[in-house]
């Protein structure tokens, strides 16, 4: 679903990082465009689930989908919104190292929207994907 | 679903607290039954979504629900499994303060186990509740 | 969570055999509490996804809770409402027979409700279980 | 994710109308590519939940994502999977007539699969959408 973008990469950026949560979760809007955003997370040694294996907990990765699928409905709506209810599928697990997101919105309505996310590590493998539903009734 | 404990109480927080993000989480274990158990977790002020109002990060709320979930089947099966999957309801906003979570085995499998946990704040209110599915095959 | 029930056995049982859908799949009303709504649903040929081994189809399955998750919003709330989005557990093969059906509200709220439903067969095995979120803004 | 098909279109329609319910709901194959299958569902007067304003009813519609998922998994793996959980959001309501199903795979894992699909009504506008996630393991 295309349309026209209200908040830029910019603007994006600035309203991510108010959240004391995104700043430790080092997010950076890399790009957006009117079919999706593009996030990056720079690791950080808290997100190790094993740390014989150095997995990133699942905990991180639903996190991040449920930031990036909310900022791809403010990209396109103007603002984000609460969450109602997230979904993740745990593809691979996700080693060391920085951890690329992208969302798109799936429906944009009146009182409630969804849209997904897709969790990638460096080399462009799936790690984790999943949708949420969102409050955007005034 | 009864049955009984594989793990008790001392034995479930020393495998809790070998993942970086679990200390990282101020994460203990209150109470385990054949039926349930039960996780507290210590408030950050990195836990904020929201800096005006101080809401906790649904993310933060996300991560509980999985943990306890998974730490439900390991105090019936022995130990934690992967996730395959993870959903969450968000019922109330998270204010800052401590969170009280609890799990409970839906159904143990020889493949597959789900479970589904609960997070309430200091006052016993519903925050957030979900469930996980985890693959427990050998 | 309980609460009063607006709708009796009756007036839930006339509501839900409104829908030609409903009524293909036979379903009454076995009782109603503050806690608790239970629907049975009547075995059919049509319901079966393998016919040599003659499991019930998931998709049956997942049509219940979402009805029997409505409905116990409908006691409670006075009316049934638009499913925003529905997750299904499966955890055993359903077979021919009966197939009971227990719902619970999880949390009314003034813009989306949230409920979960269990299905168990004749003998009180846990067939499927899951969640659903209803749109309940006026 | 592209990949090469096991089964054709005459073999998975084959192996679609094994199943009862499948027939009932009137189901064809359309169309399958390595990246997609494409499923149509012929309008029946029971799939009606409102019978005033003439909704189909939601459990046709998550039945319908069950389906096309697992035959996304069929056409690249050579046979249909017992669904582990399902999830459905629906977009708009779905009025009288054809249902045209699209599938695709996410992820196919040695012991677990995860594969999507989305719903258009006649004049492509998008009905519901949803995932499954499917036991592959042998």
């Amino acid at each position: 679903m295309a349309g026209e973008i209200k908040l830029n990469k910019e603007d994006l950026e600035a309203r991510l990082l108010k959240a004391p949560f995104h700043r430790w979760l080092g997010l950076s809007v890399v790009d957006v465009t009117p079919e999706e955003i593009t996030v990056k997370a720079t690791w950080r040694d808290e997100f190790v689930v094993n740390a014989d294996a150095g997995y990133t907990h699942g905990g991180i990765l639903a996190t991040l989908i449920d930031i990036v699928a909310d900022f791809a409905l403010a990209a396109r709506l103007g603002r984000p919104f609460p969450t109602i209810d997230l979904r993740v599928d745990y593809h691979r697990p996700a080693m060391r190292g920085e951890l690329i997101c992208k969302g798109r919105v799936l429906k944009a309505g009146a009182q409630v929207s969804s849209a997904e996310a897709s969790i990638f590590d460096g080399e462009g493998r799936l790690l984790a994907s999943g949708r949420g539903v969102y409050l955007t009734a005034a």
